[in-house]
């Protein structure tokens, strides 16, 4: 049976799996990212794991190649270079190291861009030549399609847009210290300092006055605002604000057929969509209005992160 | 001899010329483009210079077909939509007509993408892959290579980086009505209102408070600068400071090797190019630091727009 290795390291867990033609992980494990501060022994970990997987398999596994998703993580060079939420610090040369332990095909690029390649090949935007998809989680990442391919930039690392400087007057710093960073608004993060920001902002009772910070979290912020909780409700409808705004100002980049918001704040549904959609479309100009939509993924069934990953080699063999 | 003919659309005059295959434009002429008011005069006008222009030339022609560069034009769509500076108004199907004078080859595209093939074909930017062109004229526009091809979005429409919303809460209004548009800081005439701008900020002294502004003009601004007019230097700082702010913030789009900055407000040479430079060499994120050029056009001795929309047919007969 063909199948492709999909790698995803987070922060705090490297997920691993094997992949199906039709992006089906048919097989996965993970392990805390954390336990494994030195690099040499990360990889033979990481070597060891998609060892175990093929044995978990009852036929016999033809191998392809191993993809891998990671943060900052560049394709050109295969690897992963500043990457805030990770133990290895300046350049890590992922690929080669990995690749002297495992020497099959491999591809690396960063977790935004795999999760693009994953919707194109077996999400939502199966057809789609010119897209982009946002992640929602910790922080925001982005990975921009056109013509049909990924922009992936000079040496890889194109489609940061949770960096972008959006309001560097108002001015929270994000993850990588930037100014007004959108992802400082706009993540499962984002959603959580927009909450206690309107706690200062405004008088209103909530319930999130009785909860720590540390404790908030998006689905019960998302069951609050259904509940009518009046800073939820303000706090979505802020995030759906800043988001829209931005994704009206990033079509005049690239003008996608579609967003896919993905991740942690997309699954608060129409809390986020709704108002992302309408500032969206007020802030278009003339020419992009009615044209761009905004959309979940069709990864929701599948390993997302994984068989994102595992896109990058079963994009070869498709065009191939 | 193999020729293709180039047109530029522009709000004030139409150019046409023979281009050959090395990007030397062999034969041209102008026309001014308000003196035809009407859609249909005007298809007819363009069919028959180009004729005009092939009768010209001492050898046989074999046009290989036409190209056109034209604000707000859709290469998918073959229209012009919603151009501000043209009569035209709405969506004109400028191909379709045009294509009825004309029974050969023929694609249209925005100028300032028109310009990035010319670049990438004839001019600096040969061999590179990632890298976006920026036209400084009456407005700013944008065309943006990523793989190897130009961005051209859904429906033609990407890259206009001159209306991105840069500096809402300040809030110039650029030529779109877009409040805080890039364009309405960054551009020729973006470079004449920041001059009055400082002259409401600053008491100083300096030539241009006898000057109205419609008479202002680059080059005497970049004179002005270079005797040491404070005002001039002020208003020369001030643009590189929000373009170089804006270049480091676009590259977390696309990643491009090298900018290149090109038109009007780029021929005022390092008072503009070294603020920016270092503006944006002070912004960029790490990860991109030192890798990422602001280069001048290598269109210089050629006519630039023309050549460019020449290369749209001209790129066809080099991957084929």
């Amino acid at each position: 049976m063909d199948l492709v290795a999909g790698i995803d390291i987070g922060g705090t867990k490297t997920k691993l799996g094997l992949v199906s033609n039709s992006g089906e992980c048919v097989v996965s494990m993970n392990f805390r990212t954390k336990e494994y501060p030195d690099l040499e022994d990360f990889l033979d970990k990481t070597a060891q794991s998609v060892q175990e997987l093929i044995q978990k398999m009852p036929s016999k596994v033809n191998l392809l190649g191993v993809g891998i998703g990671a943060p900052n993580a560049s394709n050109k060079r295969g690897t992963i270079e500043y990457a805030a939420n990770l133990y290895w610090k300046g350049i890590v040369p992922l690929q080669d190291k990995l690749q002297e332990r495992m020497d099959i095909p491999m591809k690396v690029t960063n977790d935004a861009n795999a999760a693009a390649l994953g919707e194109m090949l077996f999400g939502n935007a199966k057809g789609m030549k010119d897209f982009v998809v946002i992640t929602l989680g910790t922080g925001l990442g982005s990975g921009v399609v056109s013509n049909g391919s990924l922009v992936y930039g000079y040496d890889g690392f194109a489609g940061e847009f949770g960096h972008i400087a959006w309001l560097p007057e108002d001015g929270r710093v994000d993850g990588m210290g930037v100014k007004g960073g959108l992802e400082a608004y706009v993540s499962a993060t984002g959603l959580k300092r927009t909450i206690v920001y309107m706690m200062s902002k405004y008088p209103d009772e909530s319930r999130f006055r009785s909860i720590a910070f540390n404790d908030l979290h998006g689905e019960e912020i998302t069951r609050a605002a259904e509940e009518g909780d009046p800073i939820a409700i303000k706090a979505f409808e802020y995030t759906g604000e800043i988001l829209g705004k931005a994704l009206a100002n990033f079509t005049l980049f690239s003008q996608p057929e579609a967003y896919f918001l993905v991740g942690g704040l997309a699954n608060c549904g129409k809390w986020i969509f709704e108002p992302t959609q309408k500032h969206m479309e007020d802030h278009l100009l003339e020419m992009y209005k009615g044209k761009v939509c905004i959309m979940s993924s069709g990864m929701a069934e599948k390993n997302v992160a994984v068989s994102g990953a595992a896109a990058l080699i079963w994009m070869d063999q498709y065009s191939s």
